[in-house]
């Protein structure tokens, strides 16, 4: 720190991303990536976009807009793209919470929403999950401020219903509900297409896992056109060219081929049912994930001790040191030969 | 607007980045853009990161880092690698400037200053360039707050030497002087090599223009290790996977290729100076720029009249609106082609 650092700043925890260890080769199993590269015609569009990168990219994002707008079933002003859904989170920090309407959300689940409000000097609501790490609906309901609401959970990987994001929704009118569906391809349900029905639904998605574009850094948000008019206000107010070309073309071609898309998220679940039962099997207990990660915790030895196990053994996961979540660990849903090996791993360990 | 945006947001002027009309095909001398694709090397390498976009780019960009840092001649934990350089301008009007701080430039500058310290609601002190459109040098010395000084300044492209930034830094060791030198390899002394003498000091750069890659969004902050780590702290709580694998091998493969850099700027330096004397032959009074980009009026032609007709000619110039510099057009030089077309047009203008 240096000595010119404003005191407000002093106090700020920032996000700590997963382990990118440089000095050996992990089965990497610890950031939720894909264990897929991204779809061929993303690569042949990005690719074509390079010996233009002297041009800035379009701040508009119409082409991109238009193309998901498409697929969404949803109207180009009721989208906006960001470098990653991280930044669209952002900005719904920045636009629709302040002093009197302070940031809810729950004890576990997504770590950045904690900074993200910190970052803005917001104050937080943080309600604490039930016993069985699912969302107490009547205190999130009856929480004052804007709500957000990672859909499946992080790290638990448990969804809610729509049927109950739509009580919460419905129950609400006058608070901005933002439901982060990040992991929403490999099994929840989505709620984007209610955002005709309440004006006051955010909902934000990644091109990062179920696209395996997390490289590319590329995120979206869905909504009526008032908040996303309202979300664009603070992305021109901080970074116009958030998205840059080859990411924009690359997005373009992930949209294009829904085929890749679709057999990937699928195989993606099943590799998840498998390992989830075959880690029962072990002893493992298990959150009823719909993401592309489980979260697990051993009848006998302790989450650390798994963690630093598995990473000695070459298999990397990631290992949150929360007081209620510090037994389980978070596991990426990786390749068949991936999982093959967590589980060769594992049983040398329980 | 939406009904929920909060009402601190309400009065937030956004940034308005230069026309990107889709309409018809123009000579594109408004952005400031290279008129060079991005160095063969630069597309190469980025070119073979497309298949890994499935995987996280490196938080800490440590490859890209030390390819900089050793280009530079710094140390590694004396760079920060950003999403464009309004990015790291942003993380130091949020590290460097509170309520008792205020955010300081000049009237006529870089339009992104105001809007970053109006992001964060921080109190401005705007300070009026003299009558020729050089920097109040004692006024800035005096000002007590964080300052930002762009060098060359934007839109005029009026330099300051590098003796005179060194008298700001002297006469203000308690203050953070960040010095954009967006423009600065067109001609002007950067002051990188002072950061190890001034712990006060924040250069800023970018590669969207004399490296050819502002489409690929790449920028970059130099200071002494204790301002690196405050924008650091900045940048985790905001988007620590801020810079895409893509952008981060071509920015590797730019710096790799340091002939094809030096010439395009040579090149641009030759064509402005050309396109400078002929202006002025045609009537134009223009400042002394040392950017790629000339800043002229006309002794008769008023300046919208002026952009407006360049325009129906295909010829797309900046106008800016500001009482003191409407009479003027910001005009990015190009490649000889374009630069003979403006001239052609104005000639049949004027």
């Amino acid at each position: 720190m240096s000595r010119f650092l404003i005191p407000e700043r002093e106090s700020l925890v920032p996000y700590v991303p997963g382990e990118q260890p440089k000095e050996r080769k992990y089965v990497k199993l610890n950031t939720n990536e894909s264990p897929f590269p991204p779809s061929p015609t993303a690569i042949a569009e990005g690719e074509k976009e390079l010996a233009l990168l002297q041009l800035y990219p379009d701040p508009e994002c119409a082409r991109l807009r238009e193309a998901v707008a498409k697929r969404y079933g949803v109207k180009e002003d009721q989208v906006i793209m960001t470098n990653g859904s991280d930044e669209v989170l952002q900005f719904a920090f920045a636009a629709f919470c302040n002093q009197s309407t302070p940031a809810v959300f729950p004890d576990i689940t997504y770590g950045f929403y904690k900074v993200f409000a910190d970052l803005y000097n917001l104050p937080k609501t943080v309600l604490p999950l039930k016993e069985d790490f699912t969302v107490d609906l009547p205190a999130l309901t009856n929480a004052k401020g804007t709500l957000f609401i990672a859909n499946p959970n992080a790290p638990t990987g448990i969804p809610l219903t729509k049927k109950e994001i739509e009580g919460v929704l419905k129950a609400n009118p006058n608070r901005v509900v933002v439901v982060d569906e990040a992991y929403v391809d490999f099994g929840a349900e989505s709620v984007v297409d209610l955002i005709d029905t309440y004006d006051n639904l955010l909902v934000t998605q990644t091109f990062s896992k179920s696209r395996s574009m997390a490289g590319a850094r590329l995120g979206m948000g869905f909504a009526n056109a008032g908040l996303i008019a309202d979300l664009n206000r603070i992305r021109y107010s901080v970074n116009p060219y958030n998205v840059n070309r080859v990411t924009m073309a690359a997005g373009m071609g992930s949209i294009k081929d829904e085929g890749y898309f679709q057999n990937n998220c699928k195989e993606i679940i099943s590799l998840r049912e498998e390992t989830s039962q075959a880690l029962q099997k072990m002893g493992f207990t298990l959150t009823p994930s719909k993401a592309n990660f489980l979260f697990a915790k051993h009848e006998r030895v302790g989450g650390e001790e798994i963690y630093l196990k598995l990473k000695e053994k070459g298999v990397l996961v990631r290992h949150f040191t929360g007081e209620r979540i510090k037994e389980y660990n978070r596991i990426t849903v990786g390749s068949a030969e991936e999982m093959q090996a967590l589980l060769t791993a594992l049983k040398e360990i329980v």
